[in-house]
C-alpha cells in the first residue's frame, strides 16, 4: 500500500466538473489501494478576485487581514473536493490548515510552515477516507490565519509528503510537465521524463512557472518525488527527483529565457578599493536583489561597472545610484530594460565541457551580441537584447539537440 | 462608554461600497468613545452561490462539508469589513468563530452555541480596537467547524452582546425597523419605536423575517437589548425589549398573515379514545410539525379531525395518514393547500378583552370565512382562504387603527 499526496491548482478546480475529474483521479488511486492525500488550491481566479476586492476597499490592506480573506478560497475548494469524492461513493474528509496543525512563522502572505500534526490525518487514512486539504494556509503561534505566498499549495503538499514520507507526490496542472523549453517559444520543445531538484530549481528560479522553488527545495531536502503531470489528460508527466547517474549523460535539460531583469551600467567609477562595495551596499539597504554584476577596468584606471535587477525595482536602483554618483566618482550612470536573460541547465555540465563555446557559437552564428555572461555549476545564463530572446532560445534549442530524447 | 455590538447582514456588505458604509458606523460609534463589536454576514447571495455550487458537485452534500463551504463567506466579509474600518484610520481586527472560542455542538448547518471565550475580544476591545467577528460559525469540540443556521449571524451577535453585557445589539438591515405589518402587503403599516421580545417571538415564528427567532429568545433569555435598524438611512429602527408597563396599553402590535401551511382534513374517525393521539404520533414519528387542530364531534359519534402543517409536509403528512386510515376507521381524507394564517400579536391582550371579537368582525364585515382559530396569551390566529390574505391582513390592521401611534 502505498500514500499518494495528490495536489490539483487552481485550473484543475476551477469548476464543478474539472472539480468532479479531480475527484475521479484521486478514487481511482485510493480504489487500487493506495492511502491518497488530496491538497487543493482556490478554485481558478478566485485569489485574484479576492484581491481586487481588497484593494478597492483598501489600497495598502493589512497582510493580516488578507491573509484570513485569501485562505477562503483553499477552504472552499476543500470543502467541494470532499464533495465531489463522496459523490464517487469513496470516503473522505476536508481539513482547513489549522485543523492538522500546520503551524507557521507570523509572516503573513508568506509564511514558512514550522510544525504539523499529523495525528489526525494519519487517523482518518485509517479509516480509509481519503483526506482533502486546504492547501496554502496554516496559523501562527496566535493562531492567526497565515498564507505560505504564490505556489503555497505546492509546498503544503511536499510538506504534507516529506512528514508522512509518501511515495508520491503528484502535482496536478495545466500543462504535460516540464518541457526543454517554454512551448509557446520552442515549437519544438520536448516534454521531459525526468529531471533533477537542482535542475528544477534553476529554471523554477529563472521563471519557468510550473512548479514554485519553494516546494521543490523542499522535496530537496526531503527527498520526496514529484511528479508534474495534467488534469486534463493520462500522460505520465516529468518526475523531479533525486539525480541519478544516467541523468549526467545528458548535458543540458532545458533553456529559459527571461525578461524580467533590466541593466544599469556605472561608467567611470575610480578603481579605488571599496568602491563596488559601496554600490552595493546601497542597494541592500534599499532591498534590491542583484544578479549578474561585471567590471571592467580601463587604461585610464577608471572602471565601468554593469549589473542586472529586477525590472520593478529599477527605478529605485536608479535613484539610488544616482544618489552616490558623486561619492564614488561616477561618470555617467545608463539603464537598459530592454534586455533578456537566456540560460541553460543540465547536472551534465559538471562533467561535460565546451557546453559556453557550443552556447556562444549557436548565438554567434544568429549574430546576437552577448552583453553579460554568468555561469554556475549547472547553468550558464547571457544577457541579450531583449528582442532576440525568441529567436535566441531556439537557436541553443536546436544547438543542443533538446527536441531528441 | 458603552459597550456596542453591530451586525450587518449581507445586503448591508453586499459590496465595497456598502462595506465602506458600514464600517462608517462603527468608526462612528467608536469615536464617540464607544467600545465595538461588529458582527458579520456573507456578502449578499454568496451563501445561495456556494450552495448552488454544492449541489452541483453533490445533491446530498455532507454537512459537515457544508459547514466547512458556508463558513467561509462571514470569513470573507470579516476580513474586508476589518480592511474598511482600517481605511477610515482606526484600529481593528478580524476573529473567526474558532478564533474566539466559539464552540457548538456537533449539529452541523445548525449548531447551537454551547460556550465562548471572550479574553481575545476583551484583550483587543481593551487595545482601543474594534473588533469584528465573522458570524454564523463555530467549531464543535473536535474542531469541526460548524454553522448556525438560517439567522446564525443574528445568534453570534446576541450571544457576544448577552456574553459581554452589551449596551446595545444593533441589527443592521435592509428595513427600516419592525412595521405593523408587512409593508409591501398593508400600505398604511407602520414602523413601531418598540415592541417586547414576546411579540417579536410571536411575530417571528409567523414570518415576519425581519431577526431569527432563535437569536430573539437568547436576547430574552439574556435580557439583551437590540434595535432592528437600516444600514440605508439614520432612522432609529425599532427597539426590541423587556415589556415596559407603558407597553401594554398598546393591545395589538402586530399583524402578519403567512402562506406556508396547509390543511388536512380526516373525516369520520371513530370517536374512541387514542384515536387522535394515533394520528399524531404517526405525524410525529414522520418529524412533521403540526401548527393548530381542531376536532368537531358529530351527531352520529363520529369525529372529523382538522390540522396544519407546513406546506413542505403536507405530501408526506397525506402519505402518513393515509396509511393509517384504515387503523383508525376514518372516511376520508381532504387536503387544502391554498390556505393562509393571518395572525394579531400583542402583550396588551392579557390585560384587554374582545380583542377576538373585533379580529372575527373585521373578517366579517370583508366576508371573509374563518376556518380554523387559535389562540395564545398574546396571539389570535385564524385560518382563511390563501386568495384572501391580503385583503384581510389590510382590513385587521385598519380594524385595531394600527396605523396609528
Amino acid at each position: 500500500m502505498q500514500l499518494i499526496v495528490q495536489k490539483f491548482g487552481g485550473t484543475s478546480v476551477a469548476d464543478a466538473s474539472r472539480m468532479k475529474a479531480a475527484a475521479r483521479r484521486a478514487v481511482d488511486a485510493h480504489s487500487a489501494g493506495n492511502r491518497v492525500i488530496v491538497v487543493v488550491s482556490a478554485r481558478g481566479k478566485m485569489t485574484d478576485e479576492l484581491l481586487e476586492l481588497a484593494y478597492e476597499i483598501n489600497d495598502n490592506p493589512s497582510t493580516r487581514e488578507l491573509d484570513s480573506l485569501l485562505s477562503t478560497g483553499e477552504q472552499m475548494s476543500s470543502a467541494l473536493m470532499t464533495m465531489a469524492i463522496h459523490s464517487l461513493g469513496s470516503p473522505s474528509v476536508s481539513f482547513v490548515g489549522r485543523q492538522i496543525g500546520i503551524t507557521t512563522d507570523s509572516f503573513h502572505t508568506k509564511a514558512r510552515i514550522v510544525n504539523m500534526k499529523v495525528d489526525r490525518i494519519l487517523e482518518e487514512l485509517s479509516k480509509n477516507k481519503i483526506v482533502v486539504v486546504a492547501g496554502y494556509q496554516g496559523v501562527d503561534e496566535n493562531d492567526n490565519i497565515t498564507t505560505l505566498g504564490r505556489g503555497g499549495s505546492d509546498t503544503s503538499a511536499v510538506a504534507l509528503a516529506a512528514l508522512l514520507k509518501a511515495d508520491m507526490c503528484d502535482i496536478y496542472t495545466d500543462v504535460d510537465g516540464i518541457f526543454t523549453a517554454d512551448p509557446r517559444i520552442v515549437p519544438k520543445a520536448r516534454k521531459l521524463d525526468k529531471i533533477s531538484y537542482d535542475e528544477i530549481l534553476e529554471l523554477a528560479s529563472m521563471g519557468a512557472q510550473v512548479i514554485h522553488v519553494r516546494s521543490v527545495e523542499l522535496a530537496k531536502k526531503y527527498n520526496v518525488p514529484i511528479r508534474v503531470r495534467s488534469s486534463f489528460n493520462n500522460g505520465i508527466g516529468t518526475l523531479i527527483c533525486r539525480e541519478v547517474m544516467e541523468m549526467e549523460d545528458i548535458v543540458v535539460s532545458g533553456a529559459t529565457v527571461t525578461k524580467n531583469d533590466a541593466k544599469i551600467t556605472i561608467i567611470g567609477v575610480s578603481d579605488k578599493p571599496g568602491q563596488a562595495a559601496k554600490i552595493f551596499h546601497e542597494l541592500a539597504k534599499e532591498n534590491i536583489n542583484i544578479d549578474m554584476i561585471i567590471q571592467n577596468i580601463s587604461a585610464h584606471g577608471l572602471a565601468d561597472v554593469t549589473f542586472t535587477v529586477q525590472k520593478d525595482d529599477l527605478s529605485l536602483a536608479l535613484e539610488t545610484t544616482e544618489r552616490i554618483k558623486k561619492e564614488i566618482q561616477a561618470k555617467e550612470i545608463v539603464a537598459d530594460g530592454k534586455i533578456a536573460k537566456l540560460s541553460v541547465v543540465g547536472i551534465g555540465m559538471r562533467t561535460h565541457s565546451g557546453i559556453a563555446e557550443k552556447m556562444f557559437k549557436a548565438l554567434s552564428d544568429e549574430k546576437i551580441n552577448i552583453q553579460m555572461i554568468s555561469t554556475s555549476e549547472i547553468k550558464i545564463s547571457c544577457v541579450i537584447e531583449e528582442d532576440q530572446a525568441e529567436k535566441a532560445l531556439n537557436a541553443v534549442h536546436d544547438a543542443f539537440e533538446l527536441d531528441k530524447e
